[in-house]
């Protein structure tokens, strides 16, 4: 007898679970019900639309054909029996059942097998004048619709966006090119918190310093003002600004309400807990999705990353395990991308705090670079910071800030979900010609000076370390640039410092003794690398490089100042 | 006793080698003999030198900061001790002393550690008039000067380069740039013949086709024509081509004499044979770079690839095992990577061809898609060809053609370099944002149908083996597109062909026998493929979707031909 699959939830777990299944059984009886009024949208693009890159709402519900993609489409193409508007309430897993409501009628529908790919809710603040009009969560269509009603039929001059995660940016970025005042608020004190360690967020803000976008940093937001019912600024614990639109991106929650209900097992995470085949603790019930919990290739962690990619590749594996394939899904990496105006930022695998809360031993460096060879037309810079366990020299995780970050990070993913050391980084045999990177791709650069650092033939110090003890800090600063290159810009306010170009470091005399802290630096720190190995070799017992350089330089430079 | 280390050749793992281990060793004496008068230029550019995006020769043989990399550079900044205009002759191997000529004059040095980084000369064709003026090689310094200075100074209207590799494509492209009549002579039947199979290398061809260069393909170089001493034509096996500027780039061969006079082992691929420590039989000498044997990562065959970024990861492994690190280079996978006007071609790892030749059985997918999500504005096409091994699913090797196909050429080196399989792509955790990709990167896509093909959920036809049957075939064709679709553009030549759009293809009745050959096609077989399992399920017995579609279609449409 044919197999009754029902899957909860038809957006993006819940579809690929249905399209797979019927290519790959076409006697399964396959019901969705999803509780919204639509399936199978692309959210992840709705910041481009807001922007104005992407012109038609269309782009994520249609077909490339111009086919919505809806209940007739489904039926008719896919062989899938989708319902929208049915809203389950409960499960009833010993009898294998499950209640709900459509059209205002409870309604019974038996299963052979359960998906659950019930998605995420955005969170909401708890303030007052939250309820106002004009506040809004960025996650559904129709929050996409009503922004972009007010932008176009409301005096909206000024918004502001609560949250620098991945969305927050890419509206701030959308925002600003509508031509209107963005201001975004984030609690933490950095951008995109959940990916990018300090020193890399801070290399991010400065390299979009230009923009006019208002970034407030370790700001609480303490209230919503208000005045007919519409909102008209957001008051935080530094300052009250203005704003007839505030979209709220502090993140999202796993919706595990009906899971929890059924008795199922809930994760560490607040996620629906899942072994390696996305089964539930019911081995009926498969979940997959924002709902569904992940576990971190690198840590072994369990981890929330309610990302796109991976809820498809959730419903491929539950699809094919349903046909009994028995796939292990290895887990993520919480990657993420996320192009912010001219730039673009990363991550894959762990930062300094997932790594620490991994309780792994870890050291890490602070790359810039190229992303093509750099006398090459269009090169532009890139800054990677790499970690790797201390002992093996496993790598644990890469961020990245510049042009071209995708491809390095991709690179890493693979790298990464293989357990590669930095090693096998320096030897991978990377696509090479210069309008693509140099002899040496930045990935594998880093890896060389990581095994430099963590080897000892290297000590180098981070520029977040350096400008904590740059004020008061007792060392000499040799910058080994050229006089030319050090004119144009210099790290501002170093007390201490003298020039000594490289070629002249071998030679020179410095006014010290030998056990004085020594800081080397050039401008992307290999001329600095040279120059503390010189130094050491010279009798010098306390010489540290500059990570990074100017290059990798997050904070104020002279340049800067004037 | 400081170690003495001498190198033979000043130019890519020559002065890497010297630059690390001057670092890790500052009491090591390290002299380098080149033979030429210049060292460490980065000859991967000069193309672009060629073609104006580079403005100044500078830019390879020059730091960032203007300092010429020459042997007063390397004393005062590096410390190495390195002489151009030094022709080694002889290496006796039993005193651990080398003979060379300096200036007429011979001298001898003795050695406790040798490295040889002799590199490569270009393969010169023993044709009629081939020593006539305005031919050349395209590999030296003195190359590229004499290739400008012809075309400045003479009358020069018409090139033609014969081979049409890496360096011919790229130069093609760059004398095109140059507003130059330009012509490639190719004896195989494809472009990139080392790397691509047939059917990538005419989608290359396609999309190239509008560009102002003639392309001859499977057409042998007989003789030169000449006349004053100059070159004024290149005769074929078809053709006289008019030219007064030759470019031959036909490959190079190892430097291996120096090697085999002094009895050091010779691989099969010709080139000196060396251990996974790159010592070669005579564990006192290594070898790295052009000149030095390589391993096939996935095949284990001995094979002989010639580049910059090998040469340089071959000098930092020497120099860290010539400190006693002991390090394994792990071999390369034959990756590479070419612009060509606006598009990209590129692969790594095995083809039909080097599967074949090591004895692998395997099966391959061509997948189109778009380098970033389809809506995106400047969303390119991407056509990859994916190869894995029967039984296992163990990932043989990519290629790729269009937009941005050094990120998933980069990312699949990565996955090669640890014997990933199928489901490991298909899992890969790839960072994901719209302007970057879809929620199921073209690499994931093409392990996906490759998985569906070689577990027969999906039965494919290659176009290359559809176009082999086309014109005669008895088969229905059957494409699923929209008739807007079809109306647009459609494969020329297809005698029996019905349209019947997806949504109709679960209803239809096509006027054909159950064991009748059909072949279904849309624009890249997503649709062709969904087509293809529901006519299975209908009862047909013998249908299969064509790779790629319309968008992986290498050869003439309808519309090409109006």
């Amino acid at each position: 007898m044919a197999k009754k699959v029902v899957i909860i939830g038809g957006v993006a777990t819940g579809m690929k679970t249905a399209a797979r299944l019927r290519r790959r059984d076409k006697d399964a009886e396959i019901i969705v019900l999803e509780r919204g009024p639509e399936l199978s949208y692309g959210a992840c693009g709705f910041p481009y639309y807001i922007g104005g890159e992407v012109k038609s709402f269309n782009s994520f519900d249609h077909t490339p054909q111009g086919a919505k993609r809806d209940a007739d489409y489904f039926r008719t193409v896919k062989g899938i029996d989708a319902r929208t508007g049915c809203n389950v309430v409960a499960i009833d897993r010993a009898s294998k059942k499950l209640t709900y409501v459509e059209a205002g009628e409870t309604k019974e529908l038996p299963y052979d097998v359960l998906v659950l790919g019930t998605g995420a809710t955005p969170v909401r603040l708890s303030l007052e004048n939250a309820d106002a009009k004009g506040i809004h969560s960025f996650w559904f269509p129709w929050d996409v619709h009503a922004v972009e009603a007010e932008i176009k039929e409301r005096n909206v001059t000024d918004v502001v966006i609560i949250g620098a995660g991945f969305i927050g940016m890419e509206l701030a970025e959308a925002f600003v090119h509508r031509g209107l005042k963005t201001s975004v608020v984030e609690m933490q004190d950095r951008l995109l918190p959940q990916m990018l360690d300090k020193e890399m967020s801070d290399l991010l803000k400065k390299s979009i310093a230009k923009e006019p976008l208002n970034l407030y940093l370790e700001e609480k937001t303490l209230a919503f003002e208000a005045a007919d019912g519409w909102v008209t600024g957001v008051k935080t614990d530094k300052r009250t600004i203005p704003a007839q639109l505030v979209i709220v991106a502090v993140g999202v929650r796993p919706n595990v309400e009906l899971a929890k209900a059924a008795g199922l097992e809930i994760g560490p995470t607040g996620c629906i807990a899942v072994n390696e085949y996305l089964q539930t603790s019911d081995p009926s019930i498969y979940a997959g999705g924002d709902c569904a919990e992940n576990t971190h290739r690198v840590s072994g962690a369990k981890i929330f990353t309610p990302m796109g990619s991976t809820a498809n590749k959730h419903g491929r594996v539950i699809a094919d395990n349903i046909c009994g394939d028995g796939i292990k899904y290895p887990g993520v990496l919480g990657t993420g991308v996320c192009r912010i105006f001219g730039v673009s930022a990363g991550a894959t695998g762990l930062n300094e705090r997932t790594a620490a809360a991994a309780g792994l031993k870890f050291k890490s460096v602070v790359a810039p670079g190229f992303d093509r060879l750099g006398y090459m037309p269009g090169a532009g810079r890139i800054v990677v910071k790499l970690l790797a366990e201390e002992g093996t020299e496993r790598v644990l995780g890469l961020q990245a800030v510049g042009a071209n970050v995708d491809k390095r990070i991709d690179t890493m993913v693979a790298a990464l979900s293989f357990g590669a050391t930095l090693e096998d980084l320096s030897n991978l045999d990377i696509a090479y010609a210069p309008p693509f990177n140099g002899p040496i791709d930045n990935i594998a650069t880093a890896a060389n000076i990581l095994h430099n650092k963590m080897t000892g033939q290297m000590q180098s110090i981070n520029p977040k370390d350096f400008e904590a003890m740059r004020a008061d800090g007792d060392y000499l600063f040799v910058d080994v640039r050229t006089p030319k290159e050090v004119a144009m810009n210099r790290i501002a306010g170093v007390p201490n410092r003298v020039n000594v170009p490289l070629n002249q470091v071998r030679e020179c005399t410095l006014d010290c003794d030998e056990d004085k802290q020594i800081i080397t630096a050039c401008q992307i720190d290999l001329r600095g690398y040279e120059a503390e190995v010189m130094l050491r070799a010279k009798g010098f017992k306390n010489v540290k490089s500059l990570e990074g350089g100017m290059s990798g330089w997050p904070y104020a430079t002279e340049s800067d100042r004037k």
